[in-house]
């Protein structure tokens, strides 16, 4: 690897591959985490393969220490998957989004090079719609370029608020909102949580109406996995504060007695 | 639409209309939203047209979704409009100031470009003068460029402090600042409110004096329509306190009883 | 004037007059505000004359409005004062320091570039020395660049406090930090301040010990007017909370009584 | 020396030593300054000596004041020694870490192009591991760009926690981190450290594994006696909390008596 100068974005090939027109599909740390679980879901399950690494100075200045003991930079990551019928896919996924706005902007539009170059015309962004208490049965709220793309995604269950004013922020926001100005369309599809908790049965959702769009089909059972492990551990707490409160209630009673 | 890069202040034109000594007059987001909510009922009413848009990357990433739910970049907005007797109208609002010291200084300056380069020569910046409690009559408190405005402006009943020190905080400020460097003149035109509520009777008043000093008629049925359903909305809430707090009164005379 | 464009540090110049081996005097607003009221009371009582603003995007986006309803866009500025024997004087004064780390480097190395240019080979900067108590006869605490200069300093009644550690935070230590490693000569002139409030007392004593160093003479009538105000206001909130103490008591015995 | 400008990384050379593949040792201010007491006791012990300084935009804009009275521009430092056998070495170490994300890129960018320039191939980063409690034995915790290093540090004592997602903030982690993508090997040694306190005892461990791991010998006397005297003033606190609590239960006692 040649010496690499890290600016706001820098962007480090480990392939070009050559695909038959891609969609783009982000999923990056976010409320409940939602697109990125949702993200390495799909990676993992259509054993996409890694093509690119970003870089920034706008993220945090830290590595992290691998199971091994290796350590490895912060970073963004590419992936792709060549499909026989269909649409090729290529993946964003990582460890931060940027930190400033300016960095923010400067990442959207390095993605957007890449993706413009490698012939991408529509673009997926994954995330979380906090909503401040749990939910059983996430519904996938939407968010589009275009009108049509609302209709179709209305056709797969997809909820539009139809309320003037609420914002989406950060790069699922950013690769839409910059990205129609350089002609792509796009949707955004965001999974409801708590915002307490990374969610991936939120994420579950997300990536179900996804591989819906691109008529693919994946096993959920790892992130079903996941859920349950989530589960385990938030029953387990509930339980905790059940028997505090009610033990507390018994020595309230013995001060009376 | 070409491939665009946003910079701290990246214009981005639907046309480039030819005008007559237009002057430039801006609203952006501020105290009580005054400045947005005057600059916009102008548009509106006088039916002008939008020939530019400007993006930020000192703006928040974010996209705005429409009630339809397509997506928006968030922006500034210049608008026009041609009069057939006096001068030419270029007006600013947007959905954001610049966030940091240098994007607000960037910002400005772009739109001092434009202004130059379409011949504008009189600045009006629109904006709120928060004094901390509910005002009835919002007086028009201003500041200008130059002292001959100044005495214009005590014409049509605007106030002037008449002391030292006083800041004008943002593009309201700033393009009137560096305005002056380069040639402008202009003027700061702010309605009094309170600074708790966005303030569309303050707006009236800021826009009742800059439409007499531009020699336009339009109507305030609209603006007069928000400030009275701010005022329902508020007085709601007065309504609602006034009872709570006279159920306390009764429920601490039940205790002495 | 023409098309200026505002960067960390924009020079603009009215006059670029030729000076003798001017020393550059700086005092921008910081603990106490003891250098901006000392480069002013200077500025004042010599009659210097202003020759150049230094604006800067790094400074507040802001106007200040002046008593005739005018505005000003805030900035730093530079003033000249020819002397018959000894060395001519340039001064700096302003209304900000740079707001953040990279700003203030900018702005010093500005000011470095202009003192280079005019022949300074000697800088002093001056401020306040916050000690968190009131001060009746504040002390000036120095630092400089060259120990020969310390030496020299100790006989005009300057203190050096003999410890490792301690910090100029700011343009004060910036101009001489910075300057050393160009070549110039310099000292920190700071005045004892309680640091809760503007203190025309301490800025007194360090325009003093300025003056002797310099070997000119000059009233101190309107800086010892000034003082006498703030102490006429401090005293009337000293006695005002006496006052409030004492019929707190009062009022207790009467609950006893 | 000449005009210097300083941006996020100005190195000023006193030297440039030639060196036999030397290793880069860096230890700047961080968790319990166990990075920095390192370093600075490894250079005082093996008597380094300074070849270069690094100014930057980013460090605090301030001076330190010297016990002479004098000043010097916060910065960081560069010092070499050569060995007669095995390898040269390079000692970083300084005044402060950058303020911004950008600034500590381009800081560990600037020591890497140096380090590189100057023939290193392994560096070492020094730090402390916060534990959030007093330790009496600080252990040695590890990380390393490639796995063979990670047996070899194994083989030194050096703990490695077996777990994902630990992160190394800072210059420690950043060299390390973009020193691999450019080809470098390196390796973090963390003294475990309550973080609440100036750590020597914990700087001691770090110290004594890199002299080992460098086939060097040093004396500890010097980073024992600071030790011991941060453990008097840490005793004194504890004993003073200790009559103090002892004092309040007496008084409890007499109130009941």
């Amino acid at each position: 690897m040649e010496k690499v100068k890290i600016k706001e974005a820098t962007v480090v090939y480990i392939e070009k591959p050559k695909l038959r027109n891609p969609v783009l599909i982000e999923g990056l740390p976010g409320v409940g985490n939602v697109g990125k679980l949702a993200a390495e879901h799909l990676i993992d399950e259509i054993k996409a393969k890694k093509f690119a690494e970003i870089y920034s100075n706008d993220f945090p200045p830290q590595v992290f220490v691998n199971a091994d003991g290796t350590i490895k930079l912060v970073k963004n990551e590419l992936y792709y998957k060549r499909t026989r019928k269909g649409k090729d896919m290529i993946i964003l996924t990582g460890d931060f989004q940027g930190m400033s706005p300016r960095g923010q902007y400067i990442l959207a539009e390095a993605v957007l090079d890449i993706a413009e170059e490698m012939g991408v015309d529509m673009i997926y962004t994954l995330g979380g719609y906090g909503i401040g208490m749990e939910v059983e049965k996430p519904r996938v709220i939407g968010a589009a370029t275009h009108p049509e793309i609302v209709e179709e995604l209305k056709k797969h269950g997809v909820i539009f608020k139809g309320e003037e004013g609420g914002g989406i922020i950060g790069a699922s926001g950013l690769l839409l909102g910059i990205g129609m100005l350089r002609g792509f369309k796009g949707a955004c599809l965001m999974g409801e949580t708590s915002g307490y908790i990374v969610d991936p049965n939120s994420a579950r959702q997300v990536i179900k109406v996804l591989t819906e769009l691109l008529g693919i089909k994946i096993s959920f059972a790892r992130l079903d996995e996941k859920a349950e492990e989530v589960k385990r551990i938030t029953d387990r707490i509930k339980s905790l504060e059940k028997s505090l409160i009610e033990k507390e209630k018994k020595e309230d009673l013995r001060y009376i007695g």
